[in-house]
């Protein structure tokens, strides 16, 4: 029997160390010969793309590699799965595919979309009656999936973002005169990443003065307002703010564009304010938006994430291996003095739905976070990995077809 | 006797180190007693706000911290010293304040607008009779300054961009889909920064496909055209432009406001780009602003960066106690090997001065950078310093007043 696996959706820091950590749990799985890479998600197993991971993968040092290689190694995808009774003819080449292959489980790296897939297979398969176990694995920088404490990728999506707010912070404060940072940080629905913006205040710093989340009604009226305050204690004021937050009578700013899943892309809340400040308070301002760094900067990754995001991989195949299908790994919560405890959950009860950051972890004002967001996010920022490097750079895996 | 120092222009990832370079060799110099830092660059000397620096890098552990603190600890200024002609008051207030508190020699870290005041101080000094010395120490992202082969600050910056540049491409490349990438790195006048972009190269990568340097004359027509040609081979295409690239003709984009020194501010020729690719291409096109992370990203900076800039600081120190003023500390050559060779140069002949990348690094179609670039660059970003670290991020230097 073989096995596939997949990425898809967004890229990460770490998506490469689930997909290690799939690869050696299923080397591991006595039945499995072969572990397959399906190139751009689903897409690879509908077009019959696989790849040989044992022939690429053999090597420690090519493990090793693929570890510190950010995005996705075996590619990505935006497919969105018809619903069966649609399109009954995509499940039915794909389950060609896997059979032809002799499949006996799918393993696919991704967020919450590729979650919706997921699910859509392994009711398929069940209800046709073949034994392909579909398991996901987790991935997010967004940090929005239910049921579980947190996403691998989000960890070091929060050490890039933290550590680029705490540079900043000492490059935006050694001119005397009235200035005004605005960092605008991913996140369309949740504020997980804005908050991790924060912090620097564990070194007992006043900045960033101001953070706003999409999970609390925004307006400009507001924001100036909170902006003079702040400016009465600091000649720099430093503000974090999510590309999710909307400003209402706006809209002309920020494009409205709709994704295959029907997400509105977001860009130009940062650059939107920026103008606002330069026109009602007239002071020295400046936007910076963090942008596709925050999700591939690998040199700056977590390894408390990677390690994670490793055995989130190996904890999907041991729970294929008993035969359990339509599940996702998932790291279920933490113990004490910080330790993630694994399972694996329904996936149904994944797909589709977003975990918000608590209200309570929000001040009043709904212009700052609260010392619980910044104790939650701490642990999953710890720990610096050993990379290898080749002229000054980190050297990365890449995939042979 | 007592010595000052201060630190001026736009931060650096390394401009503490040589801080950390001029305070030690200033305890060693048998004369001196106190190291003064003067913050705000020359307008702590101005505003007779000086530190002890004694008391604050007594310590093994202060020294360290420093050095891994990106920007200036003793803070920036943008102040520009007028002509001693037109406002004499000025100078005899700078030497009224050394000479109140025993100062034998001044050292002033910064980029080219710093020469000109160590310039203009230095035969200001001379003319009166006053033994002061004022001696220049080189920092700039730029690479820009005259006489020397490289600046520290620029190894860092470099560091940062092609190792954002590297992440960025395996970001870029997982969708099967046409689409286009422009990165807009800082340079005002000179694309040193912007080439370091396609380090890549030195791994057998192909992007970035297009790399645009002020150095040459620009045209959307051509840019355009090149970008068409490169689509051809991939299906992405990643575009490396310095902020300096002018597009005539779409002068509304840009903003032309002009600062202290007589520069331009410049941004947006990414966006801008992004647009015409939009507007003419049609297809998915994405633009990055690395922006001031460049200048302030300590978390990858160049080992090498470092130690230069210390050393950098040490010999401005060694020259003055033999007497020299008027000129600054310089990496005037490499040996065979990449072995940087120090000396002492005229800042007069430094200070409003701009050194380009020579034409022949470039292609002749102007679109692309030679192997004589990245071979001139790699030297300089090779090396990680070890860092200290709390709560997952660098730990600061913070002055205290």
């Amino acid at each position: 029997m073989n096995v596939v696996v997949a990425q898809s959706g967004g890229p990460t820091a770490v998506i490469n160390a689930s997909l290690l950590g799939v690869y050696r749990a299923a080397r591991q799985w006595p039945q499995v010969d072969i572990v397959f890479g399906s190139l751009n998600g689903i897409e690879g197993i509908l077009n019959d793309r696989l790849v040989n991971l044992n022939e690429q993968l053999d090597t420690d040092e090519q493990q090793t590699l693929l570890r510190q290689t950010p995005s996705a190694a075996l590619r990505s995808c935006r497919y969105k799965l018809p619903a069966v009774e649609k399109d009954p003819a995509v499940y039915e080449t794909i389950r060609a595919t896997l059979e032809k292959h002799d499949i006996g489980a799918f393993f696919y790296i991704g967020g919450n979309d590729s979650m919706d897939t997921v699910d859509k297979l392994s009711t398929y398969f069940a209800s046709v009656g073949s034994p392909i176990c579909v398991m996901g694995v987790p991935k997010t920088i967004d940090n929005d999936l239910c049921l579980m404490d947190h996403t691998p990728g989000y960890g070091s999506a929060a050490k890039f973002v933290a550590t680029a707010m705490w540079e900043m912070i000492r490059d935006c404060t050694v001119y005397e005169l009235d200035s005004v940072l605005i960092v605008e940080i991913m996140g369309r629905d949740t504020g997980w990443l804005t908050a991790a913006a924060a912090l620097p205040r564990l070194f007992g710093c006043d900045a960033p003065h101001l953070v706003y989340l999409p999970e609390v009604d925004f307006s400009a009226e507001q924001f100036l307002e909170d902006l003079r305050e702040a400016q009465k204690k600091s000649r720099t004021v430093i503000v974090a703010v999510s590309e999710g937050v909307e400003l209402e009578g706006l809209d002309d700013f920020q494009s409205g564009k709709v994704d295959t899943f029907g997400h509105k892309y977001l860009s130009g809340i940062g650059k939107c304010l920026e103008e606002l400040v330069r026109d009602r308070i007239g002071c020295k301002v400046r936007s910076v938006e963090l942008n596709i760094l925050q999700r591939c900067a690998a040199h700056i990754a977590s390894e408390t994430d990677l390690e994670e995001a490793e055995q989130l991989g190996a904890v999907a195949v041991q729970a294929a291996a008993v035969g359990e299908t339509g599940q996702v790994s998932a790291i279920v919560s933490r113990g004490d003095g910080y330790t993630p405890l694994y399972d694996i959950v329904s996936v149904r009860e994944v797909a589709n739905k977003v975990k918000y950051v608590p209200r309570q972890w929000i001040n009043e004002a709904g212009n700052d976070v609260l010392p619980e967001a910044l104790n939650y996010i701490q642990p999953l920022i710890m720990g610096e990995p050993v990379v290898l490097t080749e002229n000054g750079l980190a050297r990365h895996f890449i995939i042979k077809e």
